[in-house]
């Protein structure tokens, strides 16, 4: 077995030089404004061990990756019950289609595409003011890493919140179907705040380790949830994770795994490690191309496919 | 660890109880007559270990399990060039639905759909006559099983190509957008045939021994495929073995898996076991019913999901 | 050829009798509560003479009928540049589908189902305050008519405003796709109001005399607009004037024609007459029932097909 | 009023001179080889006198008008109860798409797409052999021109049966809801032969007479069809006859027609005139382009649309 941070730096090296490196999310200018040559990786591993290479300390957007941690909220919140307003299948569309929806009465297809997880955010939301549930997300996120200095980018939300009118007809489209409890701009506005948390890589791998673990944080102890849901929201990122690339994702990498448009990827080895990686140039279906290309990488050299020894 | 001829032999006792079985696929007179209450299922594990309980030792017909074999022999003669012919994306649609073919050319989405596993036939049949390339299919599951016994139901066979107007129309649409290299009819010939091919629960389990074990046959020695492309299939089946209820099978299940209309469904935990499964009656998305929650129960039991300790 | 008076009256009595009267709109309280044994019917010919029967002076809200009196407007604003940003083309479509725009990048398939009439209002608003715009399509109505009473129903365009959950989504979508020129709220508010307007069948009969009479008003001699485009203003009726249902009404009447939910139809008898009539339960695809039912037996008895002698 | 002759002299000297003459069809070699320079256009008006200009007298492959006359005769068959297997709604989609069958469950939009034309053609073989069918229908176009040098075009039915991949999707697709009462390849068989007939614009407009007329043919006094029916076909051409650019060629030329991708228009002037224009040029939705445009001078010049006066 290789040495984890030999390989991490290897990596690294190459995506330095990787002259392809995709296009950077424009949707929002602050989003657009982002270096292109950055990258940055972290592994914290079962022992606890955390490994870094390239700018893992750098915060970035995390954009749907927190569609990962709302999901666990939700599901704690109501359990199963959760799937009679978003389903579990692929989508075979992109991330912010809205004619499965039509198709399906209003029905997501799955919760990491944006209407599920704007489903999501609304269970979430149930009981509380949008502020609360704002904070709820970061307070939870902050507990995962151990570390509270994560933030929401004020500027990045208030960007999507101008410019986000295809969410705001995604969220209006399912409240004309009765799949919304609030009103569609309340629950908009928390998810416009979810999008706009910053995180580093080191953070990033900290916060998603409890899928790794059985859902159990081993640094604290504390059980996050059962292993049984651990294994089952690890098997939605798979099959879900990437947008129109899930299939080509387990494909050449092989581990669940969730993308934002930050150019974020977090990765699970369930029983082995948390991974974070950032590149913010993204491929034609929207996730990073080098986060991607690192990924496929690593998990080779160390062996961590699910798929196989 | 519980022993695992006790936990089959629970769950034999329990599905022959059940009481909602589903329904038996009745597109063909052939598979329409087949008794609901049959069950069976086979367990190979890495060491060469059989385990059986049920009806493992009746044949049944594997109908689209056989996918993953004609799958295995494509890639084995043209290899990633396979990819710029069919998809490796979940599909989102049912089985056998032709609307996403317009929309992308006539590209299947996946090798597993009718139209995607139409175009892998349509590979294996060049350079030979239909006649030569449904006895080169046959040939390797009698391989890999170690079993010469293994036959053609010719009667399924006749009825498929008697009734089987849908998957002329897939052809013959692909073959307007220029993807089908034989005549339709020449390339279904061998689909229909493939289909037809008949085997029980213990001779599957034989047959899908070589990708639980990267790529080599226990029994033989015998390299079938390297590691790498038999995590790559097992990548294929998890996210779109189970057509449209593949994410819930992931869910459930948690394992690499194709299931078939005849009942049948091929499991794959990697570095551990070769599972096949048997009973009829299928759910609304044309998986087995019984089928799908006896792997559910042994995978469980086990501790044999891919997505977590 | 039979008296017109005559065959209005024979008409009323049959509709008055008709069991079956479809469902009355239900997605606002305010229309839900209209009383379904309702039925008027009015025409005005082209000598100027009116004709009317039943309830006939009695008001209800036009809804999408005064699609046809804003596209009026936005041609004559911006002229055959209004197709760049909508199409021409029948839906084969719900009324209210958004599928289509995703396809089509957010271009509405034609002005008379909600997307396209949307993208209408936008050009009407175009230089205006709402409150501006929602006076002018009074006003133009008014003119049209000759009657200065006729007012927006304020109740129905409350309601639709609160409740207009597909609208909001549509509106957003197309702004997502730069078809939208002012914020959605905007636009929508006029929409929304411009739907409200009440009138009567003998109101409405004279607001669309133009139509008939190659863009005169044959009452004040005004031209409203050329012959020209009365004509194809025309065409568009026929073709797309009843959402899903268009070929159908070509079929069975044969002649131009607008429906509302409110269960109003205006139609066209080129050269010969304007009709309204009013009969507020629909059939399955949105259209009056009734009404649909007397405009049939009205041309046939009075040979006004636009489809032959 | 302008002399009719010299329009159509006026309109042929110009379409002669176009630059833009769109693209020949060239699915199959015999289309693909027809010159582009070459139009012919001819009228015969309600008094039965015939006026043509260009190559009015050359024969060309009247494909998809052929499905005017096969809608005859089988409404001539089994009346309105052909609605119950086909619709008639304009398809919002290509002429050859197959989306729309797997949505609606096998029942075509409308008897001009090729699904609906497979099916009316399946109508009109009931009770015959393929060869007496396609006789059939040869017999009565020779009947309603007065023309029996009327004949198949051989070589481009053979060309259509090797290459119609296509349409056997859609026919297969069809039999696979059950909508197909014959084997695919022989309702194909008659389908293939009636689109390869060979006509020229005069016997085309001597054809297509009846539908001007009120069903009658003035020639031989025979009634055809009863005046109610000629208006319906008329509808269906209206709102269908050009795909998905029936809108737009209604919008500009206002009368009902049918094209053929081998270039030919007939066109109906309900009262007054039958029409056929022909230059194989096509755009992009599929209609003959200077065709069109010739229809289009051609009615505005005689103040002859449906739309006003």
């Amino acid at each position: 077995m290789p040495i984890l941070q030999d390989v991490l730096e290897e990596i690294t090296d190459a995506m330095r030089r990787a002259e392809d490196r995709g296009r950077v999310a424009d949707y929002i200018p602050q989003l657009a404004g982002v270096d292109p040559a950055r990258f940055g990786i972290a592994v914290v591993t079962g022992d606890g061990a955390m490994h870094c290479a390239g700018d893992a300390e750098e915060t970035f957007s995390i954009q749907s990756i927190s569609k990962v941690f709302t999901l666990t909220m939700a599901l704690g919140r109501i359990g199963d019950g959760l799937w009679r307003r978003v389903g579990r299948e692929p989508s075979g569309n992109a991330f912010n289609s809205i004619v499965q929806l039509e198709r399906e009465d209003g029905i997501p297809r799955n919760p990491f595409i944006n209407a599920g997880a704007i489903v999501v955010t609304d269970v979430v939301l149930s009981g509380h003011e949008p502020r609360e549930a704002i904070g709820a997300i970061l307070h939870f996120l902050r507990f995962l890493a151990e570390d509270d200095s994560i933030i929401i980018d004020k500027a990045v939300a208030r960007s999507e919140t101008l410019t986000g009118y295809r969410n705001v007809a995604l969220a209006n489209y399912m409240k004309s179907f009765g799949n919304l409890n609030h009103e569609p701009e309340r629950t908009l506005g928390v998810y416009f705040h979810q999008c706009a948390i910053a995180m580093s890589c080191r953070q990033l791998a900290l916060a998603g380790r409890f899928l790794a673990t059985g859902g159990r944080n081993p640094g604290t102890g504390f059980r996050v949830v059962s292993p049984e849901r651990a294994k089952r929201i690890n098997a939605v990122m798979l099959t879900c994770g990437h947008y129109d690339g899930s299939g080509d994702f387990a494909y050449h990498v092989g581990i669940p795994a969730k993308s934002g448009v930050g150019g974020g990827i977090l990765g699970v080895v369930p029983g082995k490690a948390s991974i974070a990686v950032w590149s913010p140039g993204l491929n034609a279906v929207g996730n990073s191309q080098l986060g991607a290309l690192a990924m496929e990488r690593l998990t080779r050299a160390m062996g961590w496919s699910v798929f196989g020894p």
